[in-house]
């Protein structure tokens, strides 16, 4: 193999193929990146036997070929080359690296021994706009359950709808819904049979930071094969197992009729239970006093030890005074996931249960548990 | 106690006190700072028992008095607080914080328990230009042996000439040494009597950033007593304990013939010595090949699992042609504290004890050991 290009080009794709590989004693071979020429490309890929990525990027091929090398010394050294022109040549399993004065060769594995990465060739389901579809899954993405003890809600679940295409995470303290319309190509003879599949946390965080790389007008393939995922970013593919299970039916959850709901000044609201959380104890305790007829929201918070503290901030409220509390780290988890100045809260007649949305914004819905008290 | 002030000045100043305050479960006060009424000023004090800081800030004293309470809680708090006007009121060994909407109460301990952190009342040894003193300590702070088996070198060596104040570290590896010629206002009966002290690492830390965010163009007095020296910023005073014992007398160390020197681009060299170290191996090694006839420095690395790197610079020698060695860490250390676009490296006759200087500042050198061979 024989393959000439920039550093900068370079550099961006094996920092794509190379985050997710973890350190691997017993199988060396999964430390490393297989380049390999493709299509008048050098194709990079790798994979934690989890998540594959396959990466092109263009440039001349001299000479076709493919080899392993390990990926973070590579990554490290290319993006520490300068911005000039690299060359990449095999030669008795080793990668010689020139770049102006530089000159580095690496140890390579033979390529035989590589696992493959499943190739997936259905037809996509939909296609999905790529700002849309990064900012909606960054809105839900750290409510997942990080505890192995019920794996179905471990991911972050996607319903397709015949014209939208829905996001959901819940660790069963809180949930958040992002709705996406920004669809297109949807294949409905496919989403008629698929209702919804479940998608590894660690997946969607490789996948955010992909986008976060991309172009926003771009748009991303969403192809879906037997237990795997596909997300096609044309130059990028992101392949993942799916989490088996039956996602829970969280719209049970979505409280339906309220006792009291105010409009409020998002971030006065973060602002104020921050401040309340430095007294909120072990239990991250802090208490909402609503006030309809003073259009008051009390805020407030107690450790028997440190101290207390009370603020106070104005908001239009309906309905019957309240007194409620929260875990201060689930309420600024839902404000802080919300891009708008104002904010809907919806205090619930069954038990409290807290319904928070963006005003002006009907994609995106937040529930949260009030502490019991 | 009932004092007025501003919130940005208030957060400054308890940022500073509070970042020496390490939790301390067998004394707990340890854990709190002291705030007490002081000529019409509010200080602010806090101790480890090895460092001890006192701050002022200005305000409206309303009632003298004083208090301690818990320092994290205290800082986070108010640096989270609007910056507006805080109140802060001491009453029933609580202290009450008020600013805008909010209003905290922290439990607080009794100032009588709290250590006292010792004064000296000596005659300052000089004064230093702040910018000039904390550019020194930063050149030479982390040259500092990590090791307790020689505590001596755990600390900076002051040497107090009678118009130099000259800075020294060392881990027994390598050396770095800086002159300040920028003091005042010597006592110069003071300096006769006392060689040179050593103080610990951890008091320069937090010296630099005191002096750090100071203005540059104020001055720092140098105050000695009994094992104890004061760094008196007028607003902020930093006391530490000094470290025992008799500083190694380095002079001896620094190469005074050689056989190779040559003058070089510091940034360029740096780059090449972090390519190499990829490939340096668990020594660390990086190579050396000073070519005079070429006018030409090959830098190089080899590790036997991983692969190799070659690289060329070009600079100007005198001198016979060497191949030498150094722990590439060590040498990105020396050039890193250097601030000149050019250095000059030179090669010792003996062992290859290599000096580097930065070109056109005489106020700064850095000797380091070969690896050998």
């Amino acid at each position: 193999m024989k393959f000439v290009c920039l550093q900068e080009k370079l550099k961006q794709v094996l920092n794509i193929a190379e985050r997710i590989i973890t350190r691997n004693l017993t199988l060396p071979i999964l430390n490393n990146i297989l380049l390999s020429t493709d299509n008048n490309k050098l194709k990079i890929s790798s994979t934690n036997l989890e998540i594959g990525i396959n990466c092109w990027i263009p440039g001349k091929i001299e000479k076709e070929g493919k080899l392993t090398v390990p990926a973070k010394v590579l990554s490290s050294f290319v993006s520490s080359l300068p911005n000039k022109k690299i060359e990449l040549k095999v030669k008795n399993n080793q990668l010689i690296i020139k770049c102006e004065n530089h000159q580095a060769i690496i140890k390579g594995l033979d390529p035989k021994d590589f696992p493959i990465i499943p190739q997936i060739k259905n037809k996509p389901l939909l296609k999905v706009n790529n700002l849309v579809f990064k900012t909606g899954l960054s809105q839900i993405i750290d409510l997942v359950s990080l505890s192995e003890t019920r794996p179905e809600i471990t991911g972050v679940c996607f319903r397709f709808d015949p014209d939208q295409l829905i996001l959901a995470a819940t660790d069963s303290f809180r949930l958040g819904e992002k709705t996406i319309k920004e669809i297109d190509d949807i294949d409905k003879n496919q989403i008629k049979t698929i209702k919804e599949i479940i998608i590894p946390q660690r997946t969607i965080q490789e996948l955010i930071r992909v986008l976060n790389e991309k172009n926003s007008e771009g748009k991303t393939n969403i192809v879906l094969g037997e237990n795997q995922v596909l997300f096609d970013l044309n130059d990028v593919q992101i392949i993942s197992r799916l989490i088996d299970g039956q996602y829970p039916d969280y719209q049970q959850v979505i409280p339906k009729e309220f006792q009291t709901q105010f409009r409020i000044n998002k971030q006065a609201l973060i602002e104020n239970i921050r401040l309340a959380s430095f007294f909120s104890g072990k239990n991250n305790e802090v208490r909402l006093l609503v006030k309809p007829s003073k259009s008051i929201i009390e805020i407030s918070s107690q450790d028997i030890d440190l101290g207390e503290h009370k603020s106070q901030i104005s908001g239009e409220i309906e309905g019957v005074p309240v007194e409620i509390a929260f875990n201060y780290k689930y309420l600024l988890d839902g404000l802080n996931n919300i891009f708008s100045d104002k904010v809907n809260i919806l205090i619930g007649k069954e038990m409290g249960k807290t319904l928070i949305k963006p005003v002006g914004d009907e994609t995106y819905l937040y529930v949260l548990m009030p502490i019991k008290s």
